[in-house]
């Protein structure tokens, strides 16, 4: 029998809050929603749009193993992708835009979500508060400094994947072990779930959107599991 | 006036030993040199080799504050370089070809350098044994996992860049502070000098190749500088 969710957190024995980066500090994924549009519209005499950014996914997938996560990859991919659906007829003009696409992205400015600085503020008074994002660590970094938050967390793992393994080892090292730790991201895949397995409470707050490598089923059986509408609402759930 | 560099390394204050990975643990920069030659023979007809290298060069410099260190964005390089070169007439099978050498890079077998294996068992039995190594998180973590070296190290440091601060940072958090640690590497410019700014003792193990961006001269007013020609001399070096 699977117990309900629980209303709020059991805060007594909460010491450490984890953060995701992309999508729950910052505007993320629409970023790359709209590269693809850009991409899409590169080849719309080649390729419908919504079948060509189904060919970029699978491309994606297949070189995840090469390229793990990040825009460098996604570049690549895109270039892969443009070259195969062209059967060989990719103009010079065409890659020399997926490259400036890609470098764009790369530098495209930070823009926090609403509440995050006021929400991470209030809760770095009573809690320790690290951030867990995975991706490419030079582009995470940029983007961390960018976003003027860093020196609101007590520390930053940038990692490559994350498993339950990644929480267990991160809630250990920079709070009082999983078990006293929160996980909060938007991804039901990469935040939420491995953090509730490894033993964590996890909170899920949604995007709007969501990659199709990230998407999962919202899990049933954790009475460590919760969703929120927005960053905002944490404190209360905290007990503050 | 500067002091001579010592014959060995002052034992006694020693806890931690930092090794840089590429170069120093297992071969890279060859891997490099080969896809740089297979590139230039791919636009052979366009520009001379040794130019083109050049050419290749200056596009990563430009690129590096985007792209950071690592394979992928020496595939966009690559890719970038050869647009430019070929003044828009770059076939796709061109950038086919450019992308196949990058992903080849990216699973070449990683082959450790001669006595690294029994060098790193014979100093962990005596020392905190750990790696600081700059470049692709997922990258260096796969070639850490081939190399088969991971077990024998007490952490692993993957950073975006090798400043001062990485290894004040680094030899605080895995060992007793940077005065009681000492950097191995191949380069100068990271592993070397940084490391001796910050308070440690640097000892430099030459690769018999040095990525243009990687070298500097060599220290002459440091006393805890230190040259050997292989890894093995080390335990000896630290009184082993």
């Amino acid at each position: 029998m699977s117990k309900p969710s629980p209303k709020h957190l059991a805060t007594g024995d909460i010491t450490t809050l984890a953060f995701d980066a992309d999508d729950t500090l910052w505007h993320n994924e629409t970023i790359f929603r709209l590269t693809e549009e850009r991409f899409a519209e590169l080849l719309r005499e080649d390729m419908d749009s919504e079948l060509l950014i189904e060919r970029l996914l699978s491309t994606e997938r297949r070189n995840l193993r090469f390229y793990g996560y990040g825009i460098k990859g996604f570049t690549l991919s895109m270039i892969e992708t443009a070259l195969e659906v062209t059967e060989g007829r990719a103009s010079a003009k065409l890659i020399s835009e997926i490259l400036a696409a890609g470098r764009e992205m790369l530098t495209h400015p930070v823009e926090t979500l609403p509440g995050v600085r006021a929400t991470l503020e209030a809760l770095g008074e009573h809690f320790r508060v690290i951030v867990i994002t995975k991706g490419d660590l030079f582009d995470q970094e940029r983007k961390l400094a960018e976003s003027g938050l860093g020196e609101l967390f007590n520390a930053v793992e940038i990692v490559s994947e994350k498993t339950d393994e990644t929480y267990h080892r991160c809630f250990s090292q920079h709070g009082t072990g999983v078990e006293q730790g929160v996980m909060i991201g938007n991804s039901l895949k990469s935040d939420v779930l491995p953090a509730l397995r490894a033993g964590a409470w996890g909170v899920h707050i949604p995007y709007h959107i969501t990659w199709a490598m990230e998407k999962a089923e919202v899990p049933t059986d954790y009475p460590r599991f919760l969703t929120l509408p927005d960053i905002s609402e944490l404190p209360k759930q905290l007990g503050l």
